[in-house]
This record gives structure tokens, C-alpha cells and sequence, in this order.
């Protein structure tokens, strides 16, 4: 039935559309809804690049034809022809006066309606709850915020360069790791490329890593996800300053971009997108105790010293316009490769940036310990295993310089975007806890 | 001692170095080699955009910078300023005639050397190798390949969705799948994110995802690894012929972009690009009972309904400068999902493309059943439990449309273009049998 496309009626995309008025082509497509006022049919087609409606006159079609549209059901595959024409009020601008109608097939019930359903229903029904129109949007702004970060990344001459997912040693401790037999061996899956980058950016000068992670843990809030996407760039010779710089531009970049071409889909998502106009250079910036102090002012019990929960990253976040740069946390509550602040011993040179709006953090990082000496007594004092870390030792053996970089979470990054209240949505096939399938 | 840059002198990578001929600017990088001759001291610097050679007179500079300059080791970070002039016989064009150095860190003997290391050693030691101009070279093909895939089918409107790593349950057995335990249940690393692409295709017309696949093969041959990259396109309302199409333009694409943007590096591995200007449409293409008489002809007594092994995708692909797709294999030597061949049940709608040169399998793909009750009774046939595929099943109940995709191997492609014997240096860090480290 679908056989080749006509050279006289070229398939064409919903979205190229306009592109066409005035031809006849085919459009291929699933059945949103229709309705129905008896001598004209209206079936409203969805093709994946966006909706168009679709009109068909009893008197243009043979009977056949005519019967088989109205017994048509929810998500059936049609492949229609018709001419196009400019029509201000249908969706996309433009609309089709149908000629022809192949049925491909023709779907049972479908089983989600336009009544509230569950989350659970609709997670347990993910690969067809992406045909929603939400959805739909979601996950194109998603798309977008990935080429932005890639493009952005490859433009200030950051190399790709993948970091492995099965890593040999449970080096931070195996309570959030995934482990799996490799032959003869263990082998943990990576909750950070970081490491591995260290290696590249001394070899490469600036380089970036962009894959899934990993983290078995036993969270079920609306910012955890058991696997997520996160990219990782880290540049040789930079400093916190110029790691803090670079997020900046990035954020500015990647939001621009969004702003620019996905302002159908926030508008769908029902994104308050003046909040993200706000997103410009300088970001608001404090210091670790200055942001305790503004805990305290908030009524906060939070004691100096600690790492920030949710609830405090909230508060902090949503004092702000831009995202907030929080800089210098104790060397305590943050990874032993992190340089000390040689201002301040207990402290070390991190950034944690946190989205506005209470979203909290999207983007950690820091500067690396250049010290091959420092960095073999904090291995001794987390009780790590030496041997394990060789081959990183090794990077302050040859070459050591001042280094720094930074992860930034996608699914986070996004729900703050979108203006999303849980990640569950942010990912086309979420993995949490209790939740595996489909 | 590195200190902001200076915005008399600002810091330039040495790619960027041409721009600058004239100015003194400072570069951040370590010393590849030096020599010196007498008054005279000649450094190589090696910042992962480039090299330059640096040259220092005597008389330019301090006497503890001189004597400082004589006694650095390879792989020592420095800073250098200095004002660039054009020099035809440099590398990049552009050398640096040097006024000030700091010393960053002075490299302790480096344990690459020019001598023959063997490939243990080197692997052993991949994060130092990824050094070599080399592995620079290999690695910068790598990233444009990346890059050029996803713009391709970015171009085509084909949307990025990202399919998930963990899948619930071992569906096509698990002798080669990795298995971790998931909180209370079992789950296993994906080896093909393509069942998730047909969820995806319905939903938006035109998906791909791109990202890592595990295999616990037990195989030590020069193209398996462990963990590798693919791309996974699939298309609704597509056929075979519509996605051989679409595999022979993406790699005329492909090639002719890295042809056009890494032919420094292209020449750095010495790989043979009249080779790599033959792949023009049309590629050869033959029927897999064509392949079999073909290697037969060739003195093979492979039996017709069986799967080509290496070797004898080596003979095929050696037959040919162009790639060579072989189409309608076996129905029982490729996934259950595939469409059968309307004009002889025994095979399926299915293609592979192989990289010439003898390189062999490259691209997997074909037509995916349309059919519920087909899809239905090859589950029962394969011993595969229903229930598990009843998503899957949904997306023949919904809408169900002739579709088509395939799967592009990063590494393979890659060694094929940048005429690579073994795939083990095509990824940054490889993960393959007996090697999990660095």
C-alpha cells in the first residue's frame, strides 16, 4: 500500500510544508484525531516533524475512500495526497485538501486518552507517551540543548574524546557503583569520565567527554535519575577563574540557542521564557560562607561545612535571576583531586553552579591537584589503593600543569530549561529506581 | 608561576599561530624535544592544537632561563613568550622567536621513548601514549567522524534519542551481554539501542541515537572491542532501499569531510587517500546468494545459509574500491525482528555494508517487521518470552508502518578510514579481552 513516492507527488515532511503550497504531495503519518460534518472530513496528521490538518470532501474522494476515514481510529497510519494551501489558522500555516487516501493500518484502542492517566501508566506506556505533543517538545528541546553544548564545546576547540564506561577499580567506594563481571575481572560502570579526561586535556590542551552515567543510588526524588548524560570538559593550563568563565558563556550560549529555535516547544511545555531571557554575563557569585550566611538569614540550622542538600540549593537558587556560581566548598564534602585554596586550607577550588528558579545544581566542577606529592598523601588519607591511581600519578609526573574542568548534567540542565518540575520527562527512556522498563 | 595571561601577550593555541605572526604572544604547552647548538637552543612545543618550534638566543635571555631551557626534559609544561614570524620550513608555518620561559614542571624521565615499545607497553601506558602525534592524529578523525555522522542525519531531520543502556531483561540470550544487578532486580547493558529507536521513529518519523553498546565476546581479533560507539538510525515509513540509500550518501559525506578537514592528520597515519576518494555513489551491491557464488569463485566452501565470518567479508570487500553492500541475507542468521523477503521467504530484508580494502562489516541494517502476528510468532519460534517484547509488540498495534534503520560501528569505520590495522587505537581508552586499564 505504501509502495514507492510519486515523482509528480513528492513525500514531503509536515514541518517543509510551506515550502509546498500550492503542489501536490504525500504526506506519511499517524491520525491525531478527526472529526466529522458530513461532507467534510477533518483529520488532523501527525509525521513526527509536526501536525497538519487534513480536509476531505465527500465529492473528492471515491466512496471507498471516504468510508475508510471515518472508521478510522487513533494513531492509524495513513499515507495521504493532496495540494497544499496557506491557511493562517491551521497549525504549521498551512493546511491539505486531500486527493487520496492509503491506509497502512489501522490501530486498536489506543490506550492513552485524552483522561488523566498516572505517571506510573504513562511510564509503563514510555514508548508511545513520546507521540504526545508535550513530549514531542521535551525531548526536541532536548536534542537542541545537546548539539548546543557539542557545538559550543567544539567551537572553543574542546576535542571529543570519549572516556571509557567500564572502569577497573571501585576507587570511591562501591556503595553508588554498578558492578558486572568483565571475564576474569570486576569492572565498575564509570560515574564520571573526569579522570580520563585529565589524561586527554594534557595531551589534547582542551578536550570534552559527552556520555551516560551512572549512579546506583537509592534516591527517589525529582532530580535523581539512575542513568543520565553529562559532559565533561577539562582544559590544561586553566584555572577555577577560567573554568567559571567558560560555564558562563556556555549557559548564555546554550539558552540563546534554545531561545531562538525552540520557542514552539517551550510554548508548549508552558515555559515562562522572560525567566530565561535573564540568562546574561555576570551570573551572581559567592563564596561557600557567604552562601552559609545566607542560609542562616533564611532561617536555615545548616552548619558550616557541610555540602548543600536540595533543599538548601533551592533556597539559594531561588534568590537569583541568572544561575549562581557557589565557589571555594571545603575539601571535606568535595572529590580528593580537587586543589587546595591556598587561601584557605580547609577549602578547596571548586564551583558548583546552581540553576535558578530552585533548581539547584547542573554543573560541578573545579580545579585539579597539580601536585604529585599532595595528591599521593589525600590517596593515603581517603585509604584509596596507590596502585590503582598509578597511571593518573602519572599525569603529575610528566607535565603536571594547572588544570580545571567541570561536569554539566543534561537532564538537570534541561528540566531547568523546560521548566520541568521532575527529570522523569528529560530522558526518552528514564531509568530510576523501581523503574527499568520499558 | 602561570599566572593570568597577559594582555600584552595573550595566550594562543598554535593552531591559531599564523593569525598572530608578528605579535608576542605566550604559549602554554610541553616540550616535545629540543636541541641546541651552542648560542642557539631549538624547542619543539607540543600544546595538543599544534607544534611550534621555539627558538631562544643566548643573548635574548636571562642566564638562569638559558641554563634552565638546557636542562628540560620531554614532556616538561612550559610557558613561552615570544613574537611569531612566518617560516615556511616550520611546522604550521609559523615559528616563535622566544623572549621569556616559565617553567611549569619538569618532567621526570619519560618512559615512551623512540625505541619499538610493544603494544602492551604502549596500552599499558595509553594515557601517555595518547601523546603521540600519532594517536592525535587517529583521535582528531575520530572526533570528526563523530561530528560529521550526527550532522548528517541532523541535515536529513533525523532527531537525536537517546536510547537507554540498561534493558530490563536478556531478551536474545545472554551469553554475550554484561548483567549488573539492578536494586532488587537484573539488568543488562545494551548491545543495540535499535528496539528503543522504533519506539522513537514512530513517535517523531526520523530518530537516531549514538552512544556506547558492550559485547562480552570472547573474541581477540583486530576488530572486536568490548565497548564501542554506534550510531543507530531508524526511519518510519522507510524501506531497505530507503535506507541503503541513505547509508551510501552518509558515507560519501562522512568521507569527504574528513577527506576536506583532516587531511594533516590523514597523512600523519599515511593512509592512502586516493582510496578514500573512490567511495562516489554508486557503491557496489550485490544479493548474498551473489556473495556466496562470488566465494566460491574464489576457492571458499562457505555454505550458502550461513553468516559470513571475516575472512570472508575480507574477500568480498577486497573485490571492490567502493564500500559493497550485500543485501537479502538469511532470515536465520539475522535478528528476528527482520522483514522477510517478499520474493523468497527463506531470506529478509536486511543489508551490511562493507568498508573496502578487505576491512569488512561496517553497517548493519534492513526492514523490521511490520507485521503483529509475524512479529508474535517469530517471539514463539525464537523462545523468546512474549511478555517482555509486549511493549515492543505496541508498536505493531499503534500504527504499525513499514520501517527501516541501521547501525554504524565508530571504531570499524573509523580503522577503515584512516587505514588502521586494529581497531585497539581507535577509541581513546579501549576496553577489550585481558584489557580493562588503564
Amino acid at each position: 500500500m505504501t509502495g514507492a513516492p510519486d515523482a509528480a507527488s513528492p513525500w514531503v515532511r509536515i514541518c517543509e510544508g510551506r515550502a509546498h503550497v500550492g503542489s501536490v504531495v504525500e504526506v506519511r503519518g499517524w491520525l491525531d484525531h478527526h472529526r466529522s460534518s458530513g461532507k467534510v472530513q477533518f483529520l488532523v496528521l501527525r509525521d513526527g516533524s509536526g501536525t497538519m490538518q487534513c480536509v476531505a470532501v465527500r465529492s473528492d474522494l471515491p466512496a471507498e475512500e471516504w468510508d475508510a476515514l471515518g472508521a478510522l481510529t487513533q494513531e492509524s497510519s495513513l499515507i495521504v495526497r493532496g495540494s497544499l494551501r496557506a491557511d493562517a489558522r491551521a497549525p504549521g500555516g498551512v493546511e491539505m485538501g486531500l486527493q487520496s487516501v492509503s491506509v497502512v493500518s489501522v490501530a486498536e484502542a489506543y490506550p492513552i486518552t485524552p483522561k488523566e492517566h498516572g505517571t506510573d501508566f504513562l511510564m509503563d506506556h514510555r514508548h508511545l507517551w513520546l507521540r504526545s505533543s508535550r513530549q514531542h517538545a521535551i525531548l526536541k528541546i532536548r536534542a537542541e540543548l545537546i548539539g548546543a553544548l557539542r557545538d559550543f564545546m567544539d567551537a572553543e576547540g574542546f576535542l571529543l574524546v570519549d572516556s571509557p564506561i567500564f572502569t577497573p577499580s571501585a576507587c570511591e567506594g562501591t556503595s553508588t557503583l554498578f558492578e558486572t563481571e568483565y571475564f576474569d575481572e570486576k569492572a565498575y560502570l564509570s560515574q564520571s569520565g573526569q579522570l580520563y579526561q585529565e589524561a586527554a586535556a594534557l595531551a589534547f590542551g582542551r578536550t570534552y567527554c559527552f556520555g551516560p552515567t551512572f549512579r546506583a543510588e537509592k534516591s527517589k526524588t525529582r532530580r535523581h535519575l539512575i542513568e543520565f548524560w553529562m559532559m565533561e570538559p577539562e582544559w590544561a593550563f586553566a584555572t577555577l577563574e577560567d573554568v567559571i568563565s567558560l560555564e558562563e558563556r556556555l549557559l548564555v550560549s546554550v539558552v540563546g540557542r534554545i531561545l531562538e529555535r525552540r520557542a514552539e516547544e517551550l510554548k508548549i511545555v508552558g515555559r515562562d521564557t522572560t525567566a530565561l531571557e535573564r540568562v546574561q554575563a555576570p551570573f551572581a557569585r559567592m563564596h561557600y560562607s557567604e552562601a552559609v550566611e545566607r542560609l542562616h538569614a533564611a532561617g536555615s540550622p545548616f552548619e558550616w561545612g557541610g555540602d548543600f542538600g536540595a533543599p538548601d540549593e533551592t533556597t539559594l537558587s531561588e534568590q537569583f535571576s541568572t544561575p549562581l556560581f557557589v565557589t571555594n566548598y571545603p575539601a571535606a564534602v568535595k572529590a580528593f583531586y580537587m586543589e587546595p585554596d591556598p587561601a584557605d586550607a580547609r577549602l578547596s577550588l571548586s564551583c558548583d553552579c546552581l540553576a535558578p528558579e530552585g533548581y539547584g545544581e547542573i554543573i560541578g566542577g573545579g580545579q585539579r591537584m597539580a601536585s604529585l606529592e599532595l595528591l599521593t598523601r589525600r590517596i593515603e588519607e581517603q585509604g584509596l589503593p596507590q596502585e590503582a591511581f598509578e597511571w593518573y600519578k602519572d599525569l603529575r609526573r610528566y607535565g603536571s600543569v594547572p588544570h580545571a574542568g567541570f561536569g554539566i548534567g543534561v537532564e538537570r540542565t534541561l528540566a531547568w530549561i523546560a521548566g520541568l518540575d521532575h527529570v522523569r520527562e528529560t530522558i526518552p527512556f528514564p531509568r530510576m529506581l523501581n523503574r527499568l522498563k520499558p
